[in-house]
């Protein structure tokens, strides 16, 4: 794949916008998803030593293991369960790295449903033992992906719980996150900002 | 189950003892292998919040997936996949924690067969980045768990790709290790290991 090196995406960019499942399939092969893109940017990180941060493996719930006779244990039955913590996490500058990442197809909000009550749980404690905590979302439509601190998160929760908005607008992402270009190389590069926001 | 405070876990104290698949079943309720003490200590740091750490789901590659009406999906074909970092990982005082465990049932040394070589890369990685690295081993025979600095763990294991010994003794685990002791709460308390060594 050959992705202009550091140019912005957005939706004048059509060969790198994904609308999943938004009836325009013409260019998915081109685009990829937020979770692609971080593991090739974490991969970047990891062959340039730069940090080292790994998606969690999913967790499933395995119940019936066969062991064939020469050759590999099948797992024949399992159950996908859900996640108590966040997806990714390491260490960068001696500091422990801890986030989520979610897309939203929305044009104009990101719907906090998106984010379990025991995630929000976990990172409340991450950044209380003095990890870096934050949130990467990406609106789909318009192939834009924003860092938002935790902090930022929590806030937002808060209000939910008392009776406030379910949701973050598209506006105050822009607002209270930052937006991390895409790069050829590191193609959604978050330590960037983390260089800018904790160093 | 109830163990004595602060006992330490011997050959003595059959209770505690389980040689899994030694022969000996009498006990195999009561003693708890490495990775349930694991799970039990972590449950204490996260319910006292004294530290946020946990086992990373075992990774699995999925094939394929049945969605049957009305109920969960059912993995129907799945393999176990090597994992390509260590078992458990975390933050404690701001400092990112990384380690791995590992039972023997060896009496006189620890085979380095038992860890693989990309473990021991990302193990290295992470202390050059700054983070906590070490390796829990238990002797199950004695009952014993040691705490093992990653540090010297990469001295023995770069002793054998230069032709050395391809194990660590029990003697050299004695001295370079520091023994945990059992305990009820935080049955294994390597945190306590952690204080003295790092802080």
């Amino acid at each position: 794949m050959n992705y202009p090196n550091g140019k912005k995406g957005s939706l004048t960019q059509p060969s790198q916008s994904r609308p999943s499942g938004a009836g325009n399939h013409a260019f998915s092969n081109r685009g990829m998803t937020l979770e692609e893109d971080i593991n090739e940017t974490n991969r970047f990180y990891l062959d340039t030593d730069k940090a080292i941060i790994h998606k969690k493996p999913t967790p499933v719930q395995i119940v019936k293991v066969n062991y064939p006779k020469r050759s590999a244990a099948v797992i024949t039955e399992a159950y996908f369960k859900q996640a108590s913590t966040t997806d990714y996490n390491g260490v960068y500058r001696s500091k422990h790295i801890d986030f989520e990442a979610k897309e939203t197809k929305n044009k104009t909000l990101f719907p906090l449903a998106n984010i379990h009550n025991h995630q929000v749980a976990h990172m409340r404690s991450v950044v209380e033992h003095g990890g870096i905590c934050f949130l990467l979302i990406r609106f789909t439509l318009y192939q834009e992906t924003y860092f938002l601190p935790a902090e930022k998160l929590f806030q937002h929760w808060d209000d939910k719980l008392k009776g406030g908005r379910k949701s973050i607008s598209y506006d105050q992402i822009c607002q209270e996150g930052h937006q991390i270009p895409f790069q050829y190389q590191a193609r959604i590069d978050y330590l960037a900002i983390i260089d800018k926001l904790y160093f």
